[in-house]
């Protein structure tokens, strides 16, 4: 028997990176494949504590059903909070969602017809892009500095296609690339995004993960006429077992999320947005998220430290300000796929970069991310890796020869 | 500034219900108008030990990123309690949703091209028909008599219709209807199914709340070619507030519902689904559930007896057997919508049939929930509507004459 799908469906592949990540489940195996934060920070006793009172002071609301825009106290914290990014706004600009992850599913249901673009970073999100893509869109890729996507091929693409429909960043320490865009090109993306009216979608899971210097303005900051989608999550924050995220959108397009909302799954869990909204209230999250930073920032240090050590001089790598990842390029000829499955061979994981190009390509790149294993596991990890890289580029030196 | 939205936007339309249901959340308003379960039987005290015992036993693992397809030991309580429905199946057979509202939204994205029909039952289920509404289908509503649709209306549809992609059912104590299928018209639906190559969709989140006789086998039971997907609920046999739910589908359509999650939101939550499996394996659903039916049975007896006192005798409802909900028909020249204005005048509120039709017309009809109102507030408010009805009956023949 074979039913009859829908046509998106012929866009929706499993992932290999999923097989992979199942691989990587082995204890021995130590993984820079996973986004996942680091277990031991997650603040249990505490949650403890809250889901008991939760339950205790007002159990029935936290089991009911309760509203699609998210629970009150919980939205209300989540504007406060937005000011750490320079956004202003107030509780009724919240969607309460079920990780940013949904956040993006629901921008691409929003707003692509089949064959409509969006336009991402080169690389981008593999999570967004295969979240995009059951919507049939096309994407152009644009190529990224060290301040953020290239303007003038941005302003070329629009220039040049008229059904682009929305323009998705992840500004700070991007996944997967670790980098970090300029205020300066975070404003020029908006004029632009103005002058050919179009969509931003901002997912910013990192940007409160920042090792030096100061939390930059969102993107939506800059927002003047009502066009920036914001997504957050307290996945990287706080844990992302609860499943919780947020969207920030002006009116018109709010009103959107919530009826996709309401389609998609009615609402976000209740008790899980009170147990959020009420750690928020009785406990100092930033003081949370400084130990989390600290933490992160000694694994980077390791990380970067180990791999200029360890890599060949003519493998090249982003060193991120925060956030979770860096990015690998190998030489031209290197394969990241094939150094993943000989690296994990030696019990070493990786995600190879191909996949967060959503036109292909790319195949001597791959992402490392430094959060979840501990500094004896990065520096052994990495030690491996670089074993595997020399003796592949030793390899392609001989078939060279 | 306006925005270029997708063209399914345009098939999105906010609830009149949801207006309705704000205006219903004041203490005054005796309320049939929801699909509320009775928040005074959540197991609150039982929920406390459990998230305390989640997090004590496995709290880095309970707040961490979880496989798509749910928590083992979920998937392993449920694949046993779907016996109950006489389905006989595997862990692996399920994935675990936020809700069975997510099952109805991958149903209609994984099967429905714009244009492509569903078949359902008249009325249906409107949180069904708002969520496939995005997917741009056209609809054909089947007829139902005591036992179910209507098999020659059924087959006349699918011989007239090449691009029918499922049939969406509710077969036990439906919604709105509070109709129950017979087995031998299940049999007959899945035989017709096959027939055609059809896929359906079984909608169960009643079937366990059954107040007289036995269980019957669900849809799925009769399911020969792996054509039936079954989707089942948390949240009408323990709570809503976790947003649990699951699908019940053969491998290869499975994959395509975990691909479709995969995107949509990684995962349901991993310390809800921890708890519930956890509270499987200490206490006595069955028990549980036995509490809710008693609770629930004298409701709907009360319910049906004062309806029947205090209704004119041209007004004609369902007696279900078990569920939510009993479904009223009004003299025809009667409007539903305009009752419900007047009713809420009174404080007390129901949902207006016409939005349970996808292709529109009986505003005659309303829908009755009394699983969430004491005894007192049911015999209250069905004396309030008894009163509003004759009031409309007494105008209409007022105008005639």
């Amino acid at each position: 028997m074979t039913l009859n799908y829908a046509k998106r469906m012929d866009n929706i592949k499993a992932s290999e990176i999923r097989e992979l990540l199942k691989l990587t489940q082995k204890p021995e195996v130590i993984s820079f494949a996973g986004g996942l934060p680091a277990p031991e920070l997650f603040p249990i006793e505490e949650l403890k504590r809250i889901s008991k009172e939760v339950l205790e002071e007002n159990g029935t609301a936290a089991l009911q059903y309760g509203p699609t825009e998210g629970y009150g106290p919980l939205r209300e914290k989540i504007a406060e909070r937005m000011a750490k990014v320079h956004v202003d706004i107030s509780p009724n600009d919240i969607l309460v969602t079920s990780g940013s992850q949904q956040g993006l599913d629901f921008s691409a249901k929003i707003f692509i017809n089949p064959g409509d673009i969006i336009i991402c970073e080169s690389p981008s999100y593999l999570g967004a892009i295969n979240a995009f893509k059951a919507y049939e869109p096309k994407f152009i890729e644009i190529e990224t500095d060290d301040e953020g996507m290239i303007m003038e091929e941005l302003e070329e693409a629009l220039k040049n296609n008229d059904n682009v429909k929305f323009i998705y960043v992840i500004p700070d320490f991007q996944n997967p690339s670790g980098k970090t865009w300029s205020t300066d090109r975070r404003k020029r993306l908006v004029e632009l995004a103005n002058r050919y009216n179009i969509a931003i979608v901002e997912d910013n899971p990192y940007g409160e993960l920042r090792f030096e210097g100061e939390i930059l303005p969102a993107v939506k900051h800059y927002d003047t006429e009502g066009r920036v989608i914001f997504l957050g999550t307290f996945s990287k924050i706080f844990c992302p077992g609860l499943r919780l995220g947020w969207v920030v959108a002006d009116k018109e397009v709010l009103n959107k999320f919530i009826m996709v909302k309401q389609g998609a799954d009615l609402q976000s869990s209740t008790i899980s947005q009170m147990e959020v909204a009420k750690f928020l209230e009785t406990y100092d999250i930033e003081k949370h998220i400084e130990k989390i930073k600290d933490v992160y920032r000694k694994r980077r240090d390791l990380m970067m430290k180990t791999m200029e050590e360890e890599f060949p001089k003519e493998v090249k790598f982003t060193y991120p300000n925060g956030g979770l990842f860096t990015w690998v390029v190998l030489p031209e000829n290197i394969n990241a796929r094939e150094l993943a499955v000989k690296a994990l061979e030696n019990n070493v994981a990786f995600v190879p970069g191909g996949s967060f190009f959503p036109n292909g390509g790319n195949e001597n790149t791959f992402r490392m991310n430094y959060s979840n294993m501990d500094e004896e596991r990065i520096v052994e990890g990495v030690k491996r890796l670089g074993v595997a890289i020399k003796e592949m580029m030793g390899d392609t030196i001989k078939e060279t020869i």
